[in-house]
């Protein structure tokens, strides 16, 4: 996975229609300049700090058939926690 | 998925009878000089900001047996509207 | 999938029995220096532009069980065609 | 796989109910300075070195229906062992 | 595929019990200074330049379940058969 810090939202009115209902955000991954989107389930905030899973991985968490999403939240990391 | 930017579109007459029909367009990830070639199933044109699923969720997206395409357009992002 | 520009051709005897028959050509990237090798059912020659797909979508072009393929020629780009 | 060298741990409180219990490390693929996080099955510590194994392959080694895991380490590589 | 040159060999005591018998190789991406480890099934020596598969597809290869084996030697480059 990935970390990464939500830097925005994506709206998108113009989409295939077998995209699930919900939140794109913009992440950058840490320590690069890459800038991922990504489904949110979490309900993140900008700022926050998250973890993306990515590829097959991310459309297989959805119930039924897999969606067209490549990139998913998994997690939010704990400020402070990481030793 | 990745952000970017249609760029062009691109023909080819000699191709894999398996390819489905439709178009396939260049586009730019944005914030890099990286290029792709994705499926384009929303009508899309040059300099729209479009969101791209990419690897074997871009094939499963397909109905039926899925075809040896790894780049979809499954948005186009709204004008004005990141927050 | 990536624009390239086929480079050369490998040649290998020492191999897995499951890699099909068929030619192996080397490709450069477009915009890049990175190279890949794929699988070309299409008989391209140096310096044409072809479309690659990679990953698991290239080997489940293949009938049959899958090999261990993850990059294959899908189609070549039309000369003077892209808009 | 990669190798990689583990150079902490990450804590999420909120996370998806599909994340299986255990331990999130986080590694630095050796040779470059992209970090990666990935599930640890096997008790590895800061500093060790480790093999990483990324993308659906990662999440099919768990048992039942794969989580939203994409990178996994497999193996902790022995000390002065490299010939 | 990538090709690549094998560098060295990695052992491992302490891995997944679902990790097959065999040898891991450690290799350099040519053109670049990336490495991959991967599982070599053809007896490869150092110094070797060899073809890889990465992803689900070096795990599908192996007989029955997929192992968390991401990165697979499919053949061994003829010398001096470069065109």
């Amino acid at each position: 996975m990935l970390r990464a810090t939500v830097t925005g939202r994506v709206w998108s009115t113009k989409r295939l229609p077998e995209m699930p209902a919900g939140t794109i955000l913009e992440v950058v991954i840490d320590g690069s300049t890459s800038r991922l989107l990504a489904f949110d389930p979490l309900g993140c905030g900008e700022g926050e700090q998250v973890v993306i899973a990515t590829g097959s991985v991310a459309a297989g968490w959805f119930p039924g058939k897999a969606p067209p999403i490549d990139a998913l939240i998994v997690a939010s990391i704990d400020e402070g926690a990481k030793s």
